[in-house]
């Protein structure tokens, strides 16, 4: 049971219309109208609750599980316990977060400008905007309907917001275009100076930077990740991005649609991501490389070369993932023999 | 001499004083009446001076300290130069902190709401708390009593707080029940969304994250540091966590007592630390693993798989520590041979 | 051509005029009255634009560019396409920056105190600062001439600016000196207390942090990036020094003149960096080392011993840079040579 402090429960729900929205298929049609009226995880689900398997090193909580109902993939259906009703489908993940969005939907943005936010008389602030208190809006900002800035997020100069947008608390946007439904977590810090100077023995020289961070429609952007604006090219944030906490993009990088990189991923000036490339966490690509559409890099890795599209690489630095798993495999059979293990 | 500025000294304290609060034993009773009026490093100390020796890097300036007084381990105390009064004790750095303390006491808060906090009025302020001016605190917010909320902080709807917390400066917390005597430091960023959503090729689907984080007693928690609220579940830091700046904890992650993050350390989602595991700077720790009490991770070790009880593992991957150092001598010698080093 | 929402140009300027500034010599004294407008990347310049190269990563797109000119080294000036006018110069990127700073120089900050900054009486307010909306000064802050305090930063008690200083938006300073032009970015944490406790089986005591941060005279600090002061000494940034965003940096620690930190390097607590050392992208250091003057630490290294002046070590552990290239060489072949590559 979600804690009502925070959260407001819409339902019940019978089984038959969780199937439907889901995409999934019922097991048994004898359970259609089996109620259920919350979501819950395996090991804490009773009754009247949906729970979900997609990992499998949760299959025993499964089999010993009380839900009244499971999202499950149909390889692993027969595991279920007697009389759970299933829901059935290859992707019991995504059909979970589509039953959760129908017990738990996106609040509406209630309509409020606060009168402790501090917006320059030249912004535009759309239809149905909620702006909450401490936040300040500079010169020339637009932001379009339905956005919500909380409180004491900075929005400043020239900065332009589409539709459905949301910006967490102690953010800080500058210099920066965002698209529709973008969402952007507390402290994060989008379009500061990238780190450009002119190395030299008697001090180091600032070099302007003199473009922008364009972020498409409904991408993600973790709390107190940090992403530069360009240096004279923009740094651009394709759509449906999604970026974890403390993540840092260097300036004129640029990510292709669907990229997600996990936390604490470093990716350096002008290199960019073709579409859907993963990034496991504390991975970190240096800069001017290109990465192929669908390529997945490990956690940890550090990238130094281009990576064709569809590649996995691992390690630091990164290599084809069975190499990598070629090399650690070595290394552990010389250090074993070398000490008689 | 610490800076007026910042800092306000009591004392002074006798040797006599100081070795009976610290717990520890003086080598001289003919020394018990010295006076000590402050706390130095060992290269600034001088004759009205307690020190402390813990790290043996640092014998040479403890031979030639110019300290009063000085905490020191008992096998180190003959390397005291002459004259000094020492404070013998098996653990030095613990008793300094003692004596510390009684030189620079926490301050007590002073109890005052600036009437620049725009405080939502369902939210309840417990006596004696402190909050600062641009604090902003939701609607259903409960603080306890002695709470010291810095300038710019944000407690978002719902957040309840124990006794005798400090929120630093430009920290956000969400979705959040914190026990008593938590200090999270400026720019935290804790309880917004974990990073969960249903990938697929034609675009990633957000699942709703419905728990909280969970904060017990004692917790430390640093700069820009982020916790993500549970997905269904709850996250959870056991009491007397010290988290240090940077680190990341994915959702659903449960620390147990004591455990130690050092900065920059990633915790994946869903795994969880018993009691006092500590974790070196930059390391991670991938989802669903579980490691047992006390095991110890080096810096910038990926963690793989469980970690047993008691184990240290290093490298990334990370294993057991003798195996990596093996492995690391072993690469070492074979490069050498290669060359004929 | 740059956004107008952010950014207003000087100019034109003469060739002529531009290669006088940037100390670079004209390739064509026929082109010295060609008319420069504004900076553009190689791959968008046009006529009237000048571009740079500097990473010969782009010399295709410099023998493709229709740029009016081009800042660029002696040795690749013969790959430029007919036409181009050239300014020739050691140091092109150097030479592009002092060029970019002509077409956009540094806004003049325009004093202005903001009725929604709280300010305390005891504060002190040099001539020509910008305090922007949001902004909170704590007792006893001393703040020097035309400082641009920007929206939400929190300056605590006692903290002391200089001349020239840019606070970003959501920084929060406490316990600091700094000096003049110093540039923090959004975001940053800096002062706060170091992790500094006694660890023990029953918890962890935490010891008084009592020292400072120092910086010193034009650095640029990244945003988000944390600054611990001093355990007892003071934490010290020296003239100079770049530190990108998402940094660490413990209690104790010493950055000499001139260090560049790239994005997510953490150094822990009382290590010492001479003058101009370079630590790459999430590279380590742990504490109570020596790095010499000059050194380099390559990206996601982890340095554990102290590094000689000049040298550049590479690798987790850190080792010189040759011994880590044989090493990842030999382990290259040796797994090949196993499994017949």
């Amino acid at each position: 049971m979600t804690d009502s402090r925070f959260y407001r429960r819409e339902g019940p729900f019978s089984l038959a219309r969780l199937a439907e929205i889901s995409g999934g298929s019922l097991s048994d049609a004898a359970m259609a109208e089996r109620m259920i009226t919350d979501v819950a995880p395996l090991y804490r689900a009773g009754a009247d609750d949906i729970s979900f398997l997609d990992n499998r090193k949760y299959v025993q909580a499964f089999e010993t599980c009380a839900a009244g109902a499971c999202v499950v993939h149909p390889e692993l259906a027969e595991m279920a316990p007697a009389g759970m009703g299933l829901i059935i489908t290859p992707e019991p993940y995504r059909a979970y977060a589509v039953i959760a969005h129908a017990f738990y939907p996106q609040s509406r943005v209630v309509a409020e400008v606060s009168p402790h936010a501090v917006i320059d008389p030249t912004a535009k602030v759309g239809e149905g905007c909620r702006i909450e208190a401490g936040v300040v809006i500079g010169a020339g900002v637009e932001i379009g309907a339905r956005c919500h800035i909380c409180a004491n997020a900075v929005l400043r100069e020239g900065v332009v917001l589409g539709n459905d947008c949301t910006i967490g608390s102690n953010a800080t946007i500058s210099y920066a275009i965002l698209g529709n439904k973008v969402w952007i977590h507390a402290g994060a810090a989008i379009g500061q100076d990238g780190f450009g100077f002119a190395m030299g023995p008697k001090g180091h020289l600032k070099v302007p930077q003199l473009g922008r961070v364009i972020i498409q429609d409904d991408v993600e952007i973790g709390a107190n990740t940090t992403i530069d604006r360009g240096a004279g090219p923009d740094t651009v944030i394709g759509e449906g991005c999604r970026i974890d906490n403390l993540v840092q993009i260097g300036h004129n990088v640029e990510l292709g649609r669907g990229c997600v990189l996990v936390a604490q991923v470093g990716v350096s000036g002008s290199t960019r991501l073709a579409d859907f490339v993963v990034a496991g966490g504390q991975s970190g690509i240096t800069g001017h490389l290109k990465i192929g559409a669908g390529a997945r890099i490990g956690a940890q890795s550090g990238v130094m070369r281009d990576v064709p599209a569809g590649q996995t690489v691992i390690g630091s630095p990164a290599v084809p993932a069975k190499e990598h798993w070629r090399q650690i495999g070595m290394l552990e059979r010389l250090a074993a023999k070398k000490h008689g293990a």
